[in-house]
């Protein structure tokens, strides 16, 4: 048998020992719901007087030792639909299900030793010898509707973390450890990143200074590199009008997640949800010769769209974001170039932050919902196989996905995996012969003739909110040094070295640097914790010493040593440091 | 008789004159309507079978001097009702005229020689040898309502500039030529700064790339100046829900001028038309001391106000725009220094865009409608003293305007004037004990005890829109340096000299300047006329002889010379002005 399945099955089991264990500790009672096995363990449901709380645990812990050290078989039996509801029938909740079931359903029960029966199609282990090396540990106890439904009633759910191997459940304990510390959410918080508050609204942040700082150089990082590569940028308005949204077909295929219309004195406007439909009217408004093309219309955007609120987290989903977006007009020949031009500035971007676990994911369209999407199938074979030549071409590695293109046509996305193991599609980079045709865009080709125009949709950071939630989880808010709001904090030992802080600190910004100095009134150690906390990198100490010697000590983030620098070389090391994005 | 009156009366005659050359010129059929005098001249409306053509404007001038040389009196008789019905009998607009008068009016006619009757209260000069020195031109002919109706009938209006002096004629024809030349619509589109349409909305700007280039140096400079001040910059939504305009009372006083409410799935959201609740929010969102304050937020943001579309004016006035807004929240000790703080950042600024026309306005509430504004009498009087002070201390001239302040608190604000005699609103600082009232911000003083901050809002650019419209017209779309788009374009003789010219390019981009090459196939004069139509500052034009020299030529903007320059010299050069601001 594979580990998979066997583990599936030991989960099974062990959901019945903790049953068998709640059975045992808290009385005849109780009834029982349901308990699978889940990707992580299993849980169990109960209906009980006692409300189970982390104390019990313990207890509840050493019980399921006991049962399963007792090396009692899972006998499984098949019985009639009138024996089970006679088994059954102080179980409201099993005879609710036996009830349910189809009148030519096989039904069957599995017995734990004689400690507890229950209603089940199995699989499981023969034997609870077989679970004597399953590590598991008991999460949490919540609340949990019978059946999903809130018409039914509340009962307790019980989740139980279980792997057949121990280093497996560590793992996947210091995998939840982390993932709380990275929680974007909480990170953002504490780092003084964003806020939320309801009065404004859901879904929509509020960026801290320290946040605007981040989303400014990023801002800027990526607009000098697009201006450097002939990306000319635009600013456009957040809304426009409903007629707008007919033309580009968006009202069509994507209104429902629009926010709602705005009308007034016969006009009728509403909030956008991406900014295509604008660039293309910039492009319209000009003549264009065949000479100018490709001409690479760049904005980083506000985009709104009306999310769900239960959908709504953190930064990463947000009812109102900011898109580094660009449209590429280009000539058919030209297409190639284009999309290799996107790629190479992904993969250079990539590089700039580090990001190495990626894959390129070519998005087709669902062959069999085609009504799904704008144009004819001629066109989009020619497009997909011209996407799929030049990744092969390249040479990056790439997988297909049906169904994930855009409505107006396929798309290459580039999925990048964050050190918790999220998938997060950053990039994007789209063929469209759609847009221009419902926009009527021309250029005059070689022969004075008036054609259309393709296309090129991308994104390279995608939405800077989202980013910014990979980022932070990528990094737990450790950013590297370019992109911190802080370089560095000067920390006085004492009142009387103030001065002399405020020198070092005019000279580094006078080299372009961040820098703050804790002038409050305590103690260095205090100071140190505080600084550590906020994740600042660089913590510049200085007191009698320094002052003699001239010089400044400093501590890295992450490290626990104090190394002595002249302000100059310092100064030197960080210009280096924030210049080699490291 | 003051000139004033006499120039009034000299153009009222003027038109009488205007009217006698007409019915000279075009016979006795024509149907006179009014000629009064106007601001900058006047006019006279004609029905008629000729339609009249600028192609008239010369014989019409001509006539019009003839009759003027003939010396006529202008002579008044009072006659009555039944005599002026016989009189114009056959003048149908001046029998309805005629009609309207109230029974008990005196009805006077004036007679200008024998060449033309009128219907006229005057007062006009006795003879037309006083109008030998009249200037006037005649500006235009257009279609107007009688009686400005459009259920009547459209009659020609014929508009006649008209000075006493010709030195005046001429000063107003040159402000309107200039006014044409520096009008922003026209500069916007021309230089490729920004562009409307229709389908994306009424008062919706696009800012294309040179105008978003613009604003880009708008913002990072102001935004930088901030950061220096100790301002932190946040980014806040778009929109909030319409329940925090109402905690803010915006709702109340001011919801008339905003978007149409969002509403859906039990949730209602407005676009902001301001910044101030979303970072009263902020602000109350973090427990505050008094060693804290002042705490100074700052954004970079985009407000939305509802103008009728028949107020809109290029980017002067809009629909969708980006305020340079502060909130400045701090104790009432902390109010005269964070106010002149403020005035000085202002006039610091205006240095630096050479603005030396400005005034500033003390703007309080009208006391005849109080129920316009929140708060009680004592808080006013002591709010409007408090500002009124700080103007005198700091010895600037400014002047008091009643039923300007804001609903929350009065205000100072500074009006600047354009070289056209514009005189626009650029920045403003608020003195506001409301808000923190109604939103109940706190913060804890010495005794441990929780009190209510005081906010200054401040606008230094105002709108960066309304700043830019302002600015197109101040320079004529000659920017300053540092401000421009593309700081030179290098314009090579011939094909052969490409090479050279991307390495000047290349060594220029590297010192931080925008430098173009006009690769097109065109004469070098062509290449020229093409590059000043631009408005670029500075062309590099690069033949043999630059080469041969390892120098490039350097023509100024607004000069005819040609100036030889090494590279190095001119990146220098050029260099110096970005960082002096000139």
């Amino acid at each position: 048998m594979e580990k998979e399945e066997l583990q599936h099955r030991a989960r099974h089991t062990m959901s019945h020992v903790l049953a068998a264990a709640i059975k045992s500790l808290f009385g005849d009672d109780v009834k029982f719901g349901i308990g699978p096995a889940i990707d992580n363990g299993f849980y169990y449901d109960f209906d009980m007087e006692h409300s189970l709380t982390p104390e019990d645990f313990d207890k509840i812990d050493a019980k399921m030792h006991e049962i399963v050290n007792q090396n009692l078989d899972m006998v499984k039996e098949v019985i009639s639909r009138e024996q089970a509801l006679e088994m059954f029938k102080d179980q409201t909740y099993k005879v609710e299900l036996i009830n349910d079931l189809p009148e030519d359903a096989e039904i069957s029960i599995y017995k734990l030793g004689d400690l507890f029966t229950d209603l089940c199609k199995g699989p499981h282990v023969e034997n609870t010898k077989m679970l004597r090396g399953f590590a598991f540990k008991i999460n949490r106890v919540s609340g949990a509707y019978w059946r999903g439904s809130e018409k039914n009633k509340m009962m307790q759910r019980l989740y139980v973390f279980g792997f057949l191997d121990k280093a497996d459940l560590k793992e996947h304990l210091h995998l939840l450890e982390e993932a709380e510390k990275r929680d974007h959410r909480k990170l953002g918080k504490d780092l003084g990143i964003f806020m939320f508050n309801d009065l404004v609204g859901k879904g929509l942040p509020m960026w801290l200074p320290n946040g605007f700082l981040l989303r400014r150089k990023l801002n800027d990082y990526i607009m000098d590199k697009e201006l450097e590569l002939g990306y000319q940028h635009v600013m456009t308005p957040s809304l426009a009008t409903v007629d707008l949204y007919k033309t580009s077909g968006h009202w069509d295929h994507y209104h429902e997640d629009m926010f709602p219309v705005m009308e007034r004195d016969e006009e009728a406007y509403v909030l956008r949800p991406m900014n295509c439909p604008h660039h293309m009217m910039i492009y319209k408004n000009f003549m264009h010769s065949y000479k100018d093309l490709p001409i690479r219309i760049a904005e980083v955007a506000n985009d709104f769209r009306f999310e769900g609120s239960g959908s709504l987290c953190g930064i990463e989903r947000v009812r109102c974001f900011t898109q580094n977006d660009s449209h590429i007009f280009c000539r058919p020949d030209q297409i190639k170039d284009e999309v290799n031009g996107v790629i190479k500035l992904i993969l250079d971007v990539y590089k700039d932050f580090g990001f190495e676990n990626y894959e390129f994911r070519l998005s087709l369209r669902d062959k069999n919902n085609v009504e799904k999407y704008f144009g004819h199938d001629e066109l989009w074979e020619k497009s997909e196989q011209a996407l799929r030549e030049i990744l092969i071409e390249r040479g990056v590695k790439f997988y297909e996905a049906e169904g994930e293109a855009a409505f107006y046509g396929p798309k290459i996305d580039v999925q990048v995996k964050s050190v918790l193991g999220h998938d997060v599609t950053l990039s994007t980079v789209q063929l469209d012969y759609q847009l221009p045709e419902r926009f009527e865009l021309e250029y005059v080709d070689e022969n004075n003739q008036k054609v259309r125009p393709v296309v090129v949709h991308r994104a390279i950071l995608g939405s800077l909110d989202r980013f910014a939630a990979f980022l932070i989880e990528e990094t737990a808010g450790n950013f590297p040094l370019w992109l911190c709001p802080v370089h560095a904090k000067i920390l006085p030992i004492s009142d009387k070295f103030i001065d002399y802080c405020k020198d070092v600190q005019q000279k580094m910004r006078e080299n372009g640097l961040a820098v703050d100095i804790d002038e409050r009134n305590e103690k260095i150690s205090y100071k140190i914790r505080s600084a550590i906390s906020e994740k600042v990198p660089y913590l510049v100490i200085i007191g009698e010493n320094e002052i003699n010697e001239n010089a400044i000590s400093v501590r890295k983030r992450g490290t626990n040593e104090t190394v002595k620098y002249s302000v100059d070389e310092f100064i030197e090391m960080l210009k280096k440091e924030i210049k080699d994005k490291k």
